[in-house]
């Protein structure tokens, strides 16, 4: 009975309207499934137009303990915006796109509201037509969502420069499992009043309450930018040449790193790099303190080829954006993946060791990632199907043996749920679920998320 | 007996050594009494000298049901980390000062950790020492402690360049009511594993849990650093030539504003500014994109007056750096101080209407502070100790007409504990009260701080 019973899917119609709660399985099937074919679950498909609808719907919800899982775009790659596969619990999918607007940009407190279901494009587009950026980007853009976002805590490609979407949180709106709304809406800087509550709910993955709307900060545009490729010859190598652009004065917006497997897979689909490589560097950087390729002659004699353009560089920014597309397409299996970060000084480590296995096993490795933040996206192709678990967990007890993060940017959601264990100690779990329990005292948030048991 | 009885008394004795139990008024005073002068409780004064016995007083005081508030450099003007005056419960002071250590810069992975009781300023040497820097800064680096810093999410006069503390969190540890030791400890830029409770225990004042170490994040030093001290007709003016220097392309490491009441009080103290004018911007840029008088003077008229210097200047600081001393020293009763920030539109709004408030009142008002963050702090002179209540209760709800936050970056303590309604609705307070009796069952961290029933 995971969809809920005739009495609730009536009131949740009363709410939110007949042509909005989805109980036929093929059309509910887009919501159910998440975004790699992995986790599907059983569901209410329910689409509020408003805050004050997603109000009504968690007050249905609670009143008859129906679980609740929010969903923005559905572009997550842990499990963490379907229902639990398997439960058999009355269970609503509550999908925020229809909250999709955003307001007016002020220039002056440069900040932005934008609804949960808003995509990431849509700010990004508001923020740079009042010549403002948002401090955020990445691959998923065009459908990702802010409220997903905040969610999960997105990294992407210039946390580097301007922080993580936590960072960006200046006010929230979210409903409480109970019904009521928490709203924090100032535009303000500072605001030291009691506890930071905007960010323990970023990066709650929809186990404390919905997000509906969020305030961004909003940031200059970035000036005089400028975008090279780098060949080295490993990962330590880029990371010098990144601190010796960073030495000339130039800001470092972002920092990418590509291993050779996926340089030349991607080669071998028609987006090939100028170059013939080791490790690829795609460095992106802002202020005019002289010719880039100055900067990188004085990295000496870590850049063994380099190719530098001036703007926006679309060349190499698809050389890097192609890697995900390219690696599905290229595995006989579903492609093993794994989103970690190390300490910086262990990343090549990291990447030597994940290849090591990757050969041992004779299944390929495909590493690319965020070099400045020690994130490393592992991808494993070819890995048998039977073999896939046992292949992650290998992987992220590798992760934690140096010292890192079994989940840098993704969150944990359903897939890694278990693993919990290997980057927060008893008591660090403890009080997460204290606060669960406190602020959602039914349990009826997204189970089964963050949380591996019910 | 807010002195805890014998038999706790020798627990305690017991764990950190007769010395390091203070329980004569004298010895103890300096402690029990905050930075204000405003605000003195009784307790034992009780200076673990690590984590192990911080979690050890906890455990203690957790089975006496004795009342635990934590202070670091005890530099706070809020109330916050001396005991509730006219409170009979036992209670001890915690002083975390002996947790003093500064661990080695990890110059790859940028942070380097620091107990609790270790000063802004040694941190600030041992990151120059790594050719780095840490982030925070204001003027009371040499006693105000990292722990204190963390536990009030400190902002000061970088913020504009590199966030508040809270963003600085790279690791902590932490002793929770119950003894038990919180430890988050990796030197990740992402790792998003369930809640982000060091975000939480950032700004929570020593009500969930003690703030032990703090590993930090650093960042690189600046680089070609500029300050102008600029006078300008008014603070709308003074926005005007931040966006335009900003505009120039060089980075703004900090934009503060003094009215011309203060500039003149200091300047009667001897410190003088170089010119007289309406309103002084102290700014200071990092980027050598050309002469900062360029930039200045393409801010047209909104630049009355203009003194530019290289490098770091000391004189530019100590203009604004000797209000609040010269400020204490010129008034007749203690001085009225609130630290409130409102948009960055209405600070001109703002401060006009202090002024107008204090003229009709017959009193001096001084405002100065960080005009990037739009956090302004109000300083009423002269104020007859019967009116001071009522003279800070009107410019909070002044703050709050105009959007603003009660507690910028001072916090809430107990000061301004009675006043967080004006900042925040009873969903988000019943919110916070719902995760303080979570961590804190028995209610012991820090009672009457931010939640004025205890």
């Amino acid at each position: 009975m995971a969809i809920p019973g005739p009495d609730v899917v009536r009131a949740l119609r009363g709410i939110v309207g007949d042509t909005h709660v989805l109980t036929e399985p093929d059309v509910a099937a887009s919501y159910l499934t998440d975004w790699t074919g992995t986790w599907t679950g059983e569901a209410a498909v329910v689409r509020p137009a408003d805050t004050a609808e997603v109000a009504d719907v968690m007050r249905a919800c609670a009143a008859h303990s129906v679980a609740v899982t929010p969903q923005g775009g559905n572009t997550g790659l842990v499990g963490g915006s379907t229902p639990t596969p398997g439960d058999d619990r009355p269970w609503v999918l509550l999908s925020l796109r229809r909250l999709d607007t955003v307001g007016d940009v002020d220039s002056q407190g440069r900040c932005v509201g934008a609804g949960a279901g808003a995509t990431l494009a849509s700010v990004h587009a508001a923020a740079a037509g009042a010549g403002l950026a948002f401090g955020v980007d990445l691959a998923a853009r065009d459908s990702a969502t802010i409220g997903g976002m905040v969610a999960t805590n997105a990294g992407g490609i210039r946390m580097i420069r301007h922080g993580d979407t936590r960072a960006q949180v200046l006010g929230i709106e979210a409903v409480l499992p109970s019904g009521d709304v928490f709203t924090r809406w100032r535009p303000l800087r500072k605001d030291n009043v009691g506890y930071h509550l905007p960010a323990l709910l970023a990066g709650s993955e929809g186990t404390l309450a919905v997000i509906t709307r969020v305030l961004l900060r909003l940031v200059p545009a970035a000036a005089r930018t400028a975008v090279a490729l780098v060949g080295t010859v490993d990962v330590a190598a880029a990371q010098r040449v990144t601190r010796s652009i960073e030495a000339s004065g130039r800001l470092i917006e972002a920092a990418e790193i590509m291993t050779r497997a996926g340089v030349d897979l991607v080669a071998a689909a028609g987006v090939r790099a100028p170059f013939d490589s080791g490790t690829t560097l795609l460095v992106e950087t802002a202020g005019d303190t002289g010719d880039l390729s100055e900067a990188l002659a004085a990295a000496g004699s870590d850049v063994v080829d380099a190719v530098v353009e001036a703007g926006p560089a679309r060349e190499a920014w698809r050389l890097r954006e192609s890697h995900t597309e390219t690696i599905a397409r290229s595995s006989t299996t579903p492609v093993v993946k794994l989103d970690v970060s190390v300490p910086l000084d262990r990343v090549q480590d990291l990447v030597d060791r994940v290849d090591r296995l990757a050969a041992a096993a004779g299944v390929r490795a495909v590493q690319f990632g965020h070099l400045g933040d020690g994130n490393i996206h592992v991808n494993l192709l070819d890995v048998p199907l039977d073999d896939q678990c046992t292949a992650a967990d290998r992987v992220l007890r590798m992760v934690a043996d140096l010292g890192g993060s079994i989940s840098a940017e993704h969150g944990i959601g359903r897939a890694k749920a278990a693993s919990v264990g290997l980057g927060r100690d008893d008591v660090d779990v403890a009080a997460m679920r204290a606060i669960k329990s406190a602020l959602d005292p039914c349990g009826i948030m997204n189970p089964g998320a963050i949380f591996a048991d019910p």
